[in-house]
């Protein structure tokens, strides 16, 4: 019951900067056929830095798509020929000004599976230095370091509404005896 | 410098069944102006329900646009005039079967905010009864009895590969133990 849906035909509708919009005509069950609307896009990477000193970096971001003023990891999308590790450390290095020494891939999710291909990576970062910040023309985004003690209790509330941001600080305190007692 | 981006101008690419996209022309600071790509989504619910013997229901999918099959919680969107809760009742009713005596909103994020509009609400359905089953004629969808402590156990590996689940299980693991040890 939860077969493959071939695809009959298709046609991208939209072919833009960040996404592409394709609908296809599928088969289904029993001979059925139906209709999908699928956005592509490339995959991002998100990263959950923490500082020597129990301090994580959030980066607060105008986002014109839900109209709202956002407080987010650090992320972004993979640029062409790029592993996911390092779109991590380059988009941590710019919009934080953080390097990281150590950089674990701690799991990863499809943001909205019912309409996109996308697929954030996420990666704790550790032993980081101060280097400079280096953002895109027009990235316009403020960086404010949080005590990891307060993020994530803020997480624990469900207080953070953006998935890659609230997924990481859930991850860390429910991992929590684990992973921060040994960094 | 996270101010506001205004619409300078707009129009809609494509009105789907799920999904519109605009195409905005926006004002940014420093009297630039830039493009942003919006997928206008009217929202959904995600539930994760906890039965009185500690086992939780995931659905289990094919997804056409990451062309998988995944392992998900109830979930769906809004329709309109209908309030989250509702949505999440009728969802988790019609995918699982399962009547909620107590719904409770336990926090909720935007899948994709760089490009999307979609929210997802996430809602703790406890005091479960068992109906039947009322799937939509084109839903194809399998139920899965996963014992909580081992879909905690693997959300904590980083091993479930949807935003609203494993966001879901992260919470109750980082919450065990004031949220499993009261039901």
């Amino acid at each position: 019951m939860t077969n493959k849906e071939e695809t009959i035909a298709k046609k991208t509708v939209f072919d833009g900067k960040i996404i592409q919009l394709e609908v296809h005509d599928v088969q289904l069950p029993e001979g059925k056929s139906g209709v999908r609307e699928v956005v592509k896009h490339p995959g991002a990477v998100a990263v959950i830095a923490v500082t020597d000193d129990e301090r994580v970096p959030l980066v607060r971001q105008y986002r014109k798509a839900p109209e709202e003023s956002l407080l987010e990891i650090p992320a972004g999308k993979c640029e062409p020929g790029e592993q996911p590790i390092q779109t991590a450390e380059r988009e941590l290095l710019e919009e934080t000004g953080l390097q990281a020494g150590s950089l674990t891939e701690i799991g990863g999710f499809y943001t909205s599976p019912g309409f996109a291909d996308e697929f954030i990576t996420v990666f704790l970062a550790e032993d980081l230095q101060h280097k400079e910040q280096a953002l895109d023309e027009d990235e316009y985004v403020t960086v404010e370091m949080w005590s990891l003690n307060r993020a994530l209790s803020e997480a624990m509330e469900g207080k953070f509404r953006d998935a890659k941001t609230a997924y990481s600080l859930l991850y860390l305190a429910a991992n929590k005896h684990s992973i921060i007692s040994s960094s």
